[in-house]
């Protein structure tokens, strides 16, 4: 029975492992396609479009490895819902994933021009640093159960959204003079940046929960 | 034996079920969301802000109760699958509500004029329609398991994705006289709608899963 145990914990302990794995992956996507938007850069603008795929494989092997772990070890309570939380992790990890490709996309959409006007690339260069660390964090979180850090997150997601604040408030100040198109662009990074932080803040949650079971205040 | 077996399948007929209230929900939802933003009906946006929380509710007593039913049953194989399924199928129902709300707060910002220009009144108002279309078509996808009505929405889904971009078209025409804060809010309506059906598709390809075994043909 020890032995089954130590097996189990293995188990769960190689998805925590894939979890952060994720989260790394999803970190240098977020940094790249930052880099890859603000820089016009094509080329890291493609690896970050084929690297989605990666991400997508690697999450649909560990949802199956979860699953199978559920069928096999029949766990229950506390260890069921470390499991059913660790498929939502990684579906939240997933979409992060994809919303660092859509803004991959814009920069190869708007080569060789950057998408972002010269007087919005602090902005984003910021929201793309917030996202960077957001997600560093969450990789932490996952793996060292830090519920201050997953506290902290929420504070950097009102960064986030603070900053998404002004990137419309630029746009609408009426003195926008970079035409419709740009502005579509910039609504479409804006509302991708925030989604990413968004998933990451409800890994962050999800963690705080399991490991105090309670919900952070918000 | 038999007993215990018939117990479970009731159990798993009421999680469909569940799915089935769920995409009822959600279908009208949408579909007030669509009329409050097109007649700037600011007692429908309020109704369909405040149903959101209703269907959150309904949607993490559901979760709790497929959870439970892994907990005390220890399903394997096809039957762990279903019910892993129908907490994915949830969070994606739960998601085109939030979508409905988001569009129901476009509304209500904008009110008492509407948010939708004149000249894309029609465009928006046969998105809400497609997007009623398809969500009803989900709940009757998970209730009857039809998996040709799983296919037809993929149909569907394209000519959601094909009205977005003549909205698009439209916005970057270089005739567009709305300004940029109208603009904004198409690119974010735009991509509410767009998103719902991404998730309506997404249930549905699962029941074609569950079903045939197979992924369904994209």
């Amino acid at each position: 029975m020890a032995l089954i145990r130590s097996v189990f914990q293995e188990e769960l302990d190689g998805v925590s492992q894939s979890l952060v794995d994720l989260a790394t992956m999803v970190t240098e996507s977020m940094q790249k396609a930052t880099s890859a938007l603000l820089n016009a850069e094509l080329s890291i603008a493609e690896e970050v479009i084929s690297a989605d795929e990666k991400i997508d494989t690697y999450q649909h092997e560990l949802d199956s490895r979860i699953i199978d772990i559920i069928a096999r070890q029949q766990p229950v309570a506390s260890d069921l819902r470390a499991l059913i939380t660790a498929l939502r992790m990684s579906a939240d990890l997933e979409r992060m994933g994809d919303l660092s490709h859509h803004i991959a996309k814009v920069a190869r959409l708007r080569h060789p021009e950057s998408a972002v006007p010269q007087e919005l690339q602090s902005t984003i260069r910021t929201m793309g640093e917030v996202a960077s660390k957001i997600s560093e964090k969450v990789g932490t979180v996952i793996e060292t159960r830090n519920t201050l850090m997953a506290l902290e997150l929420e504070k950097d997601d009102d960064e986030m959204d603070s900053l998404h604040r002004s990137l419309i408030t630029v746009l609408t100040s009426g003195s926008w003079d970079k035409g419709v198109p740009s502005a579509i662009d910039i609504t479409l990074l804006g509302r991708y940046y925030e989604r990413f932080a968004d998933h990451a803040v409800s890994v962050s949650r999800r963690v705080y929960f399991l490991v105090t079971g309670e919900f952070a205040p918000a």
